[in-house]
C-alpha cells in the first residue's frame, strides 16, 4: 500500500520574483501538485466528486523550511511522504530536490496537514471522515524513511 | 449614470519576476481588480449571488498593450472605461498609469470583453442577458473620452 | 527550420478560481510556458544569459480569445506557431486544445508579441536586434498553417 | 520603537480557487504584503537598494495555521508582530482577522523567519548582518502581546 510519491517539475519564469529566485509562496503550490499527482495515481481526484455531497481536503497547516534558492528552469523532484493518517486528517512531508543543474541537492522540506470536509447546504464546511475508498489505499511511511 | 471608475494599487513583490518587472500576466489580474471595484461601487458583487441560479461574467476576450515596465512598489492608477454594452456582453478599456514615482505616465492599455452566463444544472455555462439591475446602472462612455 | 512547437500541461488546482474554471490570467502563463519550451528545444534559455549585457524578451502585446472553459485536471495541448519575425520582435499564435477528457476541442487562441531588449547600466531597457544565433534558428510558419 | 504593524486587504477573485475559498498559498503572499508595508512605514524598501551590494531578505521558514476559510471580497486585517530579532535574522507572527462581513474573527496565524543576505559577484547569496539603519528601528514585541 503506497506511502510515498514522486513527481518532477521544471521551474517556470512566472514562478520567479525580482530577487531572481522562486518566490517562497510557490513552494506551497508545488506541494499541492505532488499531492494531487499522488491522488491521481491512486485513481482519485482531490475534489472527490463521486461523493454526494462533494468532499474537499482544505489545509489546516502548511509550512516550509528553505535551504537553498530555486531558479528558473531548474528541474525539481517533489517527494511526498505520508507521515500521519487519522480518521479525518492526513499529513505529508514534501522534500524538494534539485535534479538539474546537478549535482542533486536538497532545496527545501515542506509539510501539509489536510482535513476532509463536506460542504453543507448553507455553504459551511464540516469535518468528516476520509472516505474509506481513499484511506484504505494509502498508509503512513515506515519510521526509517522519515528519519532519513 | 457611471461609465468609468478609478482605483489605485501598489505593486507587490510577488507581482514581479526575475527580469525585475511586473510579470505581464499580472496586468490581467489588475484589470479584474478595477472591474470588481467598479461593480462594488454600484452595489454589486461580480458573482451576482442574489440571482437564482447564480450568474457569472467570464471573459471572452482579454488583451493588453504594454508601453513601459512596472516595478515593485510603484503606485498604479487603474482607470476603467465602459466601451460597449450589449444585451449579454460588456466591454471595457483599462488604462494603467504610474502615479509614483512620478511624473505620471501611461504604462499600458488593456481590454476585456465579458459575457453574462448562467450555470445550468449539468454545470454547463449558457449566455444570458445581463441582469437589468446591473445593466441599468452603467453606460457606454462618450466618444470623446475614448479617443483621448 | 522550426516554426512551431507543442507542449502539454495538466491544469492544476491553484489555476482555478471560485467559478470552478481556470482563471483567465493563467492562460497567459501557459502561453509563456510553451514559448520557453520552444526556446529550450532550440538550445536557448529565454533570458539569453550568454550575452553581455544579458538580453530579455518582454511582451509588448498579449491577447487571448476564450471559447470554452478549462477545468481542474484537464490535459491541455499548447501549440505555438511563429507568425512574425522582424529584426527586434517576434510574434506567436498559441492554440489551446483540451486533449482530456475527450474529445479534443479548441479552448482558446492567444497571441504574444515580444521585443528583444538589453538592460543598460542605469537599468533602462532598450530595444535591440534579436541575437542571430536565435533568429537564425526559427522562421515564420507557412500561410496555410495560419488560416487553419 | 515599533514592534507591530497592521494593514487591511480585500480578497480578490483571482485569490480564490474552485473550492470557493482563498487558496492556502495566497496567505503567504498576504504575509509578505504586511511585512513590506511595515518596512515602508519605517522608510525602508524590502530590497534595501541603497546598499552596495544590494541586500535581500529571503525566507528560511514560513508556516500558517488555518482556522476558517476566507472568501471573495472579505475584508482582512493583517497584523504583523516582531517575535525575534537577531544579528542576521528576523521572525514575525502574522495574525489574519476577517473584518467584513462581521463579526470580526480570527482566520489564520502565520509565521515568517527571514535572513539578511548579500548577493556576491558570482550570484551566490551569503548571510550578512541586518543593516543597523533598519535593525535599530524595530524591536521584539513584549511578551504579553504574544501570549494573547
Amino acid at each position: 500500500m503506497p506511502y510515498e510519491f514522486k513527481a518532477t517539475r521544471r521551474v517556470e519564469f512566472s514562478d520567479t520574483d525580482m530577487a531572481g529566485i522562486v518566490h517562497f509562496s510557490k513552494f506551497f503550490q508545488y506541494m499541492e501538485t505532488v499531492e494531487h499527482g499522488f491522488f491521481r495515481s491512486l485513481g482519485f481526484s482531490v475534489i472527490l466528486p463521486h461523493h454526494t455531497p462533494p468532499l474537499g481536503l482544505p489545509r489546516v497547516h502548511a509550512s516550509c523550511d528553505y535551504k537553498r534558492p530555486l531558479r528558473f528552469e531548474d528541474l525539481l523532484e517533489l517527494h511526498l511522504i505520508v507521515t500521519e493518517k487519522k480518521a479525518r486528517t492526513l499529513a505529508y512531508e514534501i522534500r524538494f530536490r534539485r535534479l538539474e543543474p546537478g549535482p542533486t541537492e536538497e532545496v527545501a522540506v515542506g509539510k501539509l496537514v489536510v482535513v476532509c470536509v463536506q460542504k453543507d447546504a448553507d455553504g459551511k464546511m464540516r469535518a468528516v471522515e476520509l472516505p474509506a475508498a481513499l484511506a484504505d489505499q494509502l498508509q503512513v511511511a515506515p519510521a526509517g524513511l522519515l528519519v532519513e
